[in-house]
């Protein structure tokens, strides 16, 4: 942890700005050193609305706390903007070794997973080291059996390891099932040692049954491990797992907007998602992502308006198959943006900003770059790539992109678990992320300049 | 966590004690230096047979494997002493709020918990900030309603706040249920921020019919307290605890001896217990203490027999009424004993030394206290006390007592929950405790000198 590090961080930079009035007189940035609206918003959408799953009935109730918080906070053009998806959700989930050994593990069920059927499904386990081995297995072996797949993600600032050991989840399970697989576990894509599992997507091609797939704790894989490798006879697991897909259901996005002084100027379009897995109630993942940049936003309303629109987008169903950012990139095609930003990957500190922008926005980049080495914030050499939300408008637009990227030395501890919860939130790097992105914001909302990265027309 | 501090003690010793030879030459001490049993024993234990609840099938396959294991590592009179005992175990457990606010929270029956039925009950929530609060309230603000009793204990290093906070656990549900409560909720007795709830056993007196009686998480605590705080209207919540009690069901201790020298001296009894909570494996509650004790004896075996006999007692039944230990004073109530000791706080390191000796040993206990002083372990003022499994033969012989105090910083992270996993003991402080026992042993087993406590007859 950071935080005395970043407490240092603040106080030095609190004290060379001096004199921080509470007054309108202040900027955005200096007001948001003293934010608190980021954890309000992080508070009130875990204790009032709880998890939010995208297409059920939580989410909405999530939707219409979003409208009446925005409403109130005095944004502009504050808009749910529905869609129909396909929504699946949780039953009973149950996982036991039977023998040689006998113990009840703690398990979860992946989106998308399929179901045992109310009676558990009892078979041998096949363990694969890696999720190579498994694609490398010959489906004989495969055939009938409830493939395991145990190594573990381990911990990095950068998040780095979940594209490369989430792939037993994102995929192992269709794997598992084209080879005949009767069931797969696998060791939960996360960092931590406690019997919290690590649910999350997964998916299945067309014409591919989708067989049942779940995430077994660290300490649990930890011990299925052991027990494949001591045990004298195979090891046999029993699986209850009772996933239902409900068909199309309603989810959406909720839209407010900071409006600027020029019409003409794309507007930035800011992303967060409102949605969250069903095990905790989405706290760091990402009701912190929709406080720290409604906060930001809310400090430029305090002054003469920025020159271009900033548009708040709290994404729908972004756990479940990134649905809100799809549909907003389709509703608003006719639109051109001028840049794209998105915060989903916890409340810790932001430690690194990178970019993307035209080369005649040198300047720009410069002077954000300079600012926020105040903070503590590296410039980093990669070019930005947003986030989930925003993706698909990236994609379409080939938008300009600045990321402020988030320490995630303890992310993958929590993402997707039970342990999901306000408590992880520390407010202090909370409020580190929203002066970060309200000079960010000052900069770009306030910048004439053509942001546009493709050949001109 | 000590570890690096731990790690250059240790360093230290090694040096200082030079050449530690693994011939027949090496001291009992020395030899604890390359321990490597007591991990063993809490791997083998946790993953062979997991969770070993009293008085169920999953703790006599436990006293099956301390059999085997006690034999295989060539103890004397290697036993199991059966008894019977009331036995009450877990069924379905779930709990949400559902009014104003909507969400599931992790909860866990307390043992002897009553049964809300197969239908879930549903009641308004009355908070109480603390335990006295709930004592001084009158009858009729609780009578019907669902008690929370909020306070949190928080961490130290002697465990002390958990005599104090317990008072929830052990005696709130009886007063709750004498002043007419439907149903009791506590937040967990424990220093964690993790959704895994502390159990742990709760009595009712005779005559007092037992409610519904369930911890929540830390987690869930935290966001009941906030709901109750800003619900407008009364927060409601419905609870499914189902738990059974099956009548009076087989424990027993486990027995095993290094047999002394001289018959006539009566023996010293060291203890763990070999029974756990049913949620997590029991590694650091208390495979581990097992694990030390054990490992210690063993090194005394491979020397010329020590004076005095040491006992060891893995006594059954411990969470669930100290079942084992009181079975044990009254079996062995026409045997004298010399001295008891105890390992039941998990396996971080030795901080402490508490004595309870006659005067006359007191060079006994300098020399102790100056050996346990190249491990870093401090001479305590306080008398020792013993542990749970040793206090009905403590009290019923007015027993020599020396108690060696585990670093409890983060037990109560772990203590009765899910989490209690061998991925918890840190084989290093493990190492330490077996040596500071070995060290202990070494001089107890050989001290000729009389150690009663009382008045000579």
């Amino acid at each position: 942890m950071n935080n005395r590090y970043f407490a240092l961080s603040l106080a030095t930079l609190c004290l060379s700005t001096s004199a921080i009035a509470a007054s309108d007189d202040a900027s955005p940035s200096q007001n948001a050193m003293r934010d608190t609206l980021a954890y309000e918003i992080t508070e009130g959408l875990t204790t009032e609305v709880g998890q939010r799953q995208g297409g059920t009935e939580a989410e909405q109730r999530g939707r219409d706390w979003a409208v009446a918080k925005l409403n109130a906070l005095g944004f502009a053009n504050v808009r749910e903007e529905k869609f129909d998806m396909p929504t699946w959700v949780r039953g009973e989930e149950k996982a036991w070794v039977i023998s040689p050994f006998q113990n009840v593990m703690a398990a979860a069920a992946l989106g998308n997973s399929g179901s045992t059927g109310a009676k558990p499904f009892e078979g041998e386990v096949i363990y694969f080291r890696t999720f190579d081995d498994l694609v490398a297995a010959p489906d004989a072996r495969v055939a009938g059996k409830i493939v395991f797949v145990d190594h573990q993600m381990k911990r990095a600032q950068d998040g780095s390891g979940y594209g490369q050991f989430g792939r037993a989840r994102f995929i192992g399970p269709n794997i598992a099932a084209k080879k005949g697989a009767a069931a797969i576990l696998i060791r939960s894509i996360g960092t931590d040692s406690h019997r919290g599992p690590h649910t999350g997507n997964t998916n299945f091609e067309a014409g591919v049954k989708p067989i049942p797939a779940a995430a077994i704790s660290n300490p649990d894989a930890d011990n299925l491990t052991r027990q494949v490798m001591r045990a004298k006879t195979p090891v046999k697991v029993r699986l209850l797992l009772t996933p239902q897909n409900l068909g199309q259901q309603k989810s959406g996005n909720v839209i407010a907007e900071v409006p600027g002084s020029d019409p003409s100027l794309p507007p930035i379009v800011i992303a967060c998602h409102l949605d969250s897995w069903d095990l905790g109630t989405g706290a760091i993942d990402d009701a912190s992502g929709c406080g720290i940049i409604t906060a930001a936003a809310s400090y430029l309303q305090n002054r003469p308006a920025p020159k271009r629109t900033v548009r708040l987008l709290w994404a729908g169903a972004e756990e479940v198959g990134i649905w809100g950012g799809k549909d907003y990139a389709e509703k608003h095609k006719g639109t051109p943006h001028a840049l794209a930003m998105e915060s989903d990957f916890g409340a810790d500190r932001v430690w690194r900003v990178d970019f993307k922008l035209p080369d005649s926005a040198k300047p720009l980049a410069d002077r954000i770059a300079s600012k926020l080495a105040s903070l503590g914030i590296t410039r980093g050499k990669d070019p930005a790539s947003g986030g989930a939300d925003v993706a698909a408008i990236i994609a379409a637009q080939d938008l300009a992109v600045i990321d402020l990227q988030q320490d995630g030395t303890r992310y993958f501890d929590l993402h997707h678990t039970p342990d999901d919860t306000l408590d992880k939130v520390d407010p202090e790097q909370m409020r580190q992320n929203v002066i970060a992105w309200t000079m960010v914001l000052e900069e770009v909302a306030n910048y004439a300049g053509d942001l546009s990265m493709g050949p001109k027309s």
